[in-house]
């Protein structure tokens, strides 16, 4: 089918799946769990199809070995993707939620309610449990998605989404065309020029590939490119806190986003040598290359800058820095609190690892993903960041004239929710 | 100066002005009014400058008597745009507020908190009097802006800009550059360019010039282009109520974009013809031709189409409207319920004129504008349009290796505000 053709009858679809109530929704996702988990060993036979080709390109190259790893499902994957839809059926609805409702006048109302965006477009790489994640996120805020996953997972996905789109024919009064899957590199083309139909474009995976999309598309873009993260070391930071904090932000997964890639140290912090000593200890590289303070190593390699306060710290991340996550290490309240006011990321910390930005740390209970966006949502994504809002107005043959002649006033009266 | 050096000092000024306290951008604010009409014979002089130079491209052709008219400034408008500086010193601070605060665990406590966006781009055609709205809105939700007016405003825009950044000059405390003008065209097209300094575009001006940012920019655009609202006279609607909302939703300002350029009427309402002749009487001029069922008339011409039902006329709007607002006349609350849901719309109503579809009489006290976006901010915008958010998180040396082996668990416990 044509692409334009998937993405209309999505857009159709998600007009129909706006207002499913909960409860649907909620039996939805725990049929498609089910379907899952009955269905695992066609979703592992395709995925041993997948990976059989994957062998040859690790052999010739083309792959490496890391995406030859995310590309492979095993029990415990397996078992995660389960759990993870039947955690997204527990979560609260976030669509219909009434975020206020206002009183303009006698008998003339405001509501202010959730609801969904419309059309996701998922461009993901490798890993083919991103499907069953997306899929059941969308389900619960109800979103029409088109899925573009990598080719190396081709048998994969195709398996996994037809799986949950067979049990979701099952559930009576669920629309037809909420999931959609694409193949080719023209689909990709497509769907970035398609901002008839498509509300936001989400990606998931290496910063080359968020950053072409960035690049090649007006829909909005929800993610974030670099992941570029500092922790500052105040002079009176404790010194066991700073190397507990730089330690873990560097090594407890270094290829995370959220991994601290820059590590600025007052230059009157008494216990200098003894911190880098003591993280070179840790298996941690230092550089001291100014070429690299934008640079994310995703690796156990950390920048180190020796600044002459907060001020010239504030100043270094809010050059060099991605937007995404910061910390400072210090006893001084004021300069935490400066720190956090005047650093402009989307998660600003005290005494705390940066590997903290994360949704389910948050207590969000699903991750759509981290955004470095200025506008929309900010930091790690849950469910709310799937919507939107509706203002519905109810009133009783109401018109303007009778305000603008000064017949009738606006009170403006908030009502409890 | 460079344009580029300008966004620079502009985002160097965002970040400046990002803490500042509630208590200072009120003072200011009111130094800028009270300023405004300290030097009001200064601006009104700019204006004639204007004016004279107008009239001649009045004359040979080059621009219209609407453009002319809203180029002028007189007294009334002097006087709304010092009030409407003064209103916005007493609307609540949208910055800073605490939108929830979670601890996380025993002293690790995340706070998720308003902040702005950074630096906004304005560009705006013939009315001087946006320059002290934006303004002020933006002071008081702590951007910085870059403003790009209309060449006919040229001398009114520098020098009512002038006397407000005088005025700002004088309170202590208050950074510079927060508030930036642009003069030329090649400044417009380097502003569409500069997603390294800009966060957001706002532009204030017609559907062309709408039209034309979005197509040539990757920064976010906060408005609209088209506004095709519809009105639904279902079966059960009362007739009088029927006629009066029509009437006022096309007569009571024809050019605005809430006003309703299609009439859907149900083939059972058992009054179509006296609602016809009713609105002709009203001056309307009605038009039964499909191909204008996207057209945006902006005059007392509407548009008229027999639907089968309610569901039809919900399928018609969201094939042929912009998402803007639209309206059902009808007794049937159920039907009344449908529309408002399966509508796809920042704006839904129920037996009330698409005219309300306003910041002021939505009671946010100031409008940015209106959006038909999908992302961010819907609908009429006021100053929590301006913000994001950030996420505080505050910690005693707390790492995610204590969470990852167990050792540690997240209670998430949400605190009262």
């Amino acid at each position: 089918m044509d692409f334009i053709e998937i993405a209309k009858s999505a857009k159709k679809a998600s007009l129909e799946i706006a207002d499913l109530s909960t409860e649907l929704k909620n039996e939805a996702l725990l049929k498609v769990a089910d379907a899952v988990d009955a269905h695992k060993e066609d979703i592992f036979s395709a995925n041993r199809a997948d990976l059989a080709e994957a062998e040859k390109l690790v052999a010739c190259g083309e792959i490496n070995k890391s995406t030859f790893n995310r590309l492979k499902l095993d029990e415990n994957k397996m078992r995660d993707m389960i759990q993870g839809i039947r955690d997204i059926a527990r979560l609260d609805d976030p669509v219909n939620k009434k975020l206020f409702v206002r009183e303009l006048d006698k008998e003339l109302t405001l509501y202010k309610v959730s609801c969904p965006i419309g059309v996701l477009g998922i461009i993901f790489e490798a890993r083919p449990d991103v499907i069953s994640q997306i899929s059941a996120l969308a389900i619960k805020s109800s979103n029409a998605v088109i899925l573009k996953g990598g080719k190396e997972s081709k048998n994969t996905n195709r398996t996994i989404l037809s799986v949950i789109n067979s049990a979701l024919e099952k559930v009576e009064g669920f629309p037809k065309n909420v999931l959609n899957q694409v193949f080719s590199r023209d689909d990709v083309a497509e769907m970035l020029k398609c901002d008839k139909y498509i509300n936001l474009i989400i990606p998931r995976g290496g910063n080359s590939l968020v950053k072409f999309i960035k690049e090649n598309t007006k829909i909005p873009v929800l993610g974030h490119a670099d992941g570029i993260c500092h922790i500052f070391v105040d002079e009176s930071a404790k010194p066991a806190m700073a190397e507990k904090v730089v330690t873990d932000a560097k090594t407890q997964y270094p290829s995370a986003c959220n991994a601290v890639e820059t590590l600025l140290i007052h230059e009157k912090f008494p216990y200098r040598e003894e911190l880098l000593a003591a993280l070179q200890l840790d298996e941690i590289k230092l550089e001291f290359n100014p070429e690299n303070w934008a640079h994310e190593y995703g690796d156990k390699i950390l920048s180190v800058k020796t600044v002459s306060g907060v001020d010239e710290a504030i100043e270094h991340i809010n050059t060099y820095g991605s937007g995404h996550t910061e910390s400072i290490i210090t006893t001084n309240l004021e300069n935490a609190e400066k720190f956090m006011n005047k650093v402009d990321s989307a998660g600003v910390y005290f005494n705390a690892s940066t590997r903290f930005a994360d949704g389910f740390r948050y207590g969000f209970g699903a991750e759509v993903g981290i955004s470095t966006n200025k506008t929309h949502a900010r930091g790690p994504v849950g469910l709310e960041g799937l919507t939107i809002y509706k203002y519905k107005l109810i009133g009783n043959g109401h018109i303007v004239a009778d305000y603008a002649s000064g017949e009738k006033q606006f009170h403006h009266r908030d009502l409890t929710i």
